[in-house]
């Protein structure tokens, strides 16, 4: 049983990765192109994933992704990956992306993903993973609203009807 | 503006890829990676995007997506990339995932994805992209849907309010 | 016995493989290498022959390969490979290559090739591959002229006297 | 005019590359692919070329390729490419494949190919190529039989009548 | 001069790399290959040397590396890499390799090591770098050693007789 | 014991690696990054450490590299490793390398350096090595100055003091 596992603080698992934008990572207009940057936050976030569960994992999912600023041939791009909360066998992972210039300028936040990984046993199946401590603030935040984009997946993956997503129906209109 | 460009049939950018799943492209349990899935995803898209648009073309966007039923090391991964609707300077692609064993064998459907590039001049600024022309039942269930799957994009990327999203309204509720 | 086994149609294995060329894949010119070009069309013809033959395959042999259009970086190639005849335990694959620009433009026929495989079993022995059933015009003709090609293939490996090559004799005299 | 070029040893040019076979260049069975071996071949033929015509070149073919002996991850494989003959703005390189072991052992010779590249101005044009001085037998024998593949190249690219191929008659039947 | 750029603190130019180790990275043993681990050494080095010149800097030297424990395929390895002192153009980077298995266990230190980088103008000259900042003990302690550590580079390069090298002898005999 | 091993010539191990410098082994100034260098000295040593120990090796230490001359895009690098001397289950290799550009012009010598590998048994323990056998002058004086540098390493290893440093205090002082 999950429950039965000991809490692990956000903090022991986050992690940080940096890449440079190389000449094969862009488009021929000399862009970073998309399906590399989730390639990045899938690798960071596995691997923080890796280190909350203390297992494997697989990629159960992405939310939404989008886009805002291009990252250029030469950049340098910084991961920022931190458990968000706990299901039974499954952790949410909230990823961040920055980017700056080969000389440190230019400094900018990108963009941001959520991805769900289940933690699996070394013989491939789903395994109860332990339950998150959030403490800061923004921590706390992202816990609480955890439920609510849980639901959008079971939604959008046909595993709950939209009429029973009652965290939904509160963002949409309780507000 | 947009209007003024030809409509092109859906199946004169269809696009196929097809992939061999290689050692690195997998976790250590043998899996392919779902970021690395996402990357082929976004390149199929992205090549089926600049056939429809006749232009470069970035990544605005991703949908949720999310990962069922596991590929193998040595499978052999098929994307089929078709775009569903172009809004002005826009497109819509869908696309989606089919592997086999190297014998052919354990052939399945695995997954789906809706990619949004934004078509651009050779200078780097966005540019009206042709209309969509769909023929068959299946891409126009595909048209039909895309205004309410773009209202989700939106709102996610803080663009929209969730109370003006006339369309989810009536996705959640109205039917 | 390879006549034991059901024929299967060409199409039934045809692949369709799609490349962005990427600038690690080209030369200091900005044309993609043609070793590239012959990796990937060993790829895509290696997966139509493991689908033809529900087999792991390994290469035989590629024909005399020639390249007279130079395919530029951020071009899009486009493979396609069909099986032409099967002998007992191999099959002939042709496959063919196509380029674009990234924008959908200046398509044009690049080369082609044939490349042979041969059927191997999970413990690396040759095994018996189904017979090719032909149904085009076209998928006859290359049916057709296949022991021909078999033969020049016996005589430059050193395993044909090129005085037995009766097909050749035939290819340059009788016509 | 190549004529006024002044010849060049083959030594001068003979390139010698030792690579590791990794395991994204196997298959699932664990031997090199046909199609990454001839990606060295061309590499190493390429630079060859390059060093004997002191200028850019581009492969214009390959002649037929057999594998016989497969090589397996973790094998090391030497590849040894010399210049045979130049032709006016093209030359012709013998590339010889030999693996080993990681450990050192089990040497041994594994294919050749006849790779032909054109030398190219920097504005992209062909242009004239030194002459080739052989002074090995060996060396000698190549330069002999170089006309005789050119013919064979001819024909295979549509660029010459199989009745006008008199060094190809003489191969079959003259002996 | 260098004298007249602003100072910057060390941990303005901290840079945080993380890698999982996939099976290309590895030898037949399946151990991280040396020359990956100083390959990463040297980007997340380098992206600390370029952050603290903000300019483009070039490798200039790295000192003696040994390493102790290997690094499993799967395993991820955490880079970090810290500016220790700022010569007139060059700076020294300290990296510290750190390793854990994909289940977060087995946590350890791997190896360290001193690189040297030259900032570099757009036009390809050394310039002159800010000078560094140094605040905790450990940090203190770098800074001071490394003048020591230069001798050795210059004497190893040939650009410092032995008999000269004050900070060496008193290495060896003062203490 | 070492010494029952059949001594072995420089020249059987002698390893030669060309390889040509593509855009994404550069950084955004067209230079090779030093850390691909050092990545593929080390191959080229392991290589040349495996044929002369006819073992599994892996990377003990690198000694001081310094990098003088750039190596831009399209250039070839040509690596040559030879063992210099062994020791009771390592060796130490000395690999030089050397460049060109792609039409063979300007060619250098770049820098060098000394890499020590330790031979492993198939179960991944230490094994004697076969002693060095050095002919040439140049192999001798490489020979005899091997173990003055496997003093540095020890030192800068922790595993001699300073004080028991007899080789290098004649480096240093008894000439």
């Amino acid at each position: 049983m999950s429950q039965e596992l000991k809490s692990k603080r956000v903090s022991e698992s986050k992690t940080v990765m940096t890449e440079m934008v190389m000449p094969n990572d862009t488009n021929p207009m000399g862009n970073l192109m998309g399906g590399n940057l989730l390639r990045w936050m899938d690798i960071a976030s596995s691997i923080c994933a890796g280190k909350h569960c203390e297992a494997h994992v697989v990629t159960a999912s992405v939310d939404h992704v989008s886009f805002q600023k291009p990252i250029r041939v030469g950049d340098v791009v910084t991961l920022e990956a931190s458990v968000t909360r706990a299901f039974r066998t499954s952790v949410e992972i909230f990823v961040e992306v920055f980017a700056n210039d080969i000389k440190g300028g230019n400094a900018r936040r990108c963009n941001h993903a959520y991805y769900t990984f289940v933690g699996m046993s070394d013989e491939g199946h789903p395994i109860p993973v332990p339950p998150v401590l959030s403490l800061t603030e923004i921590e706390q935040q992202r816990y609480d609203s955890a439920p609510r984009r849980r639901e959008v997946r079971l939604i959008l993956s046909g595993r709950m009807k939209p009429e029973e997503a009652n965290e939904i129906k509160a963002y949409f209109f309780d507000r």
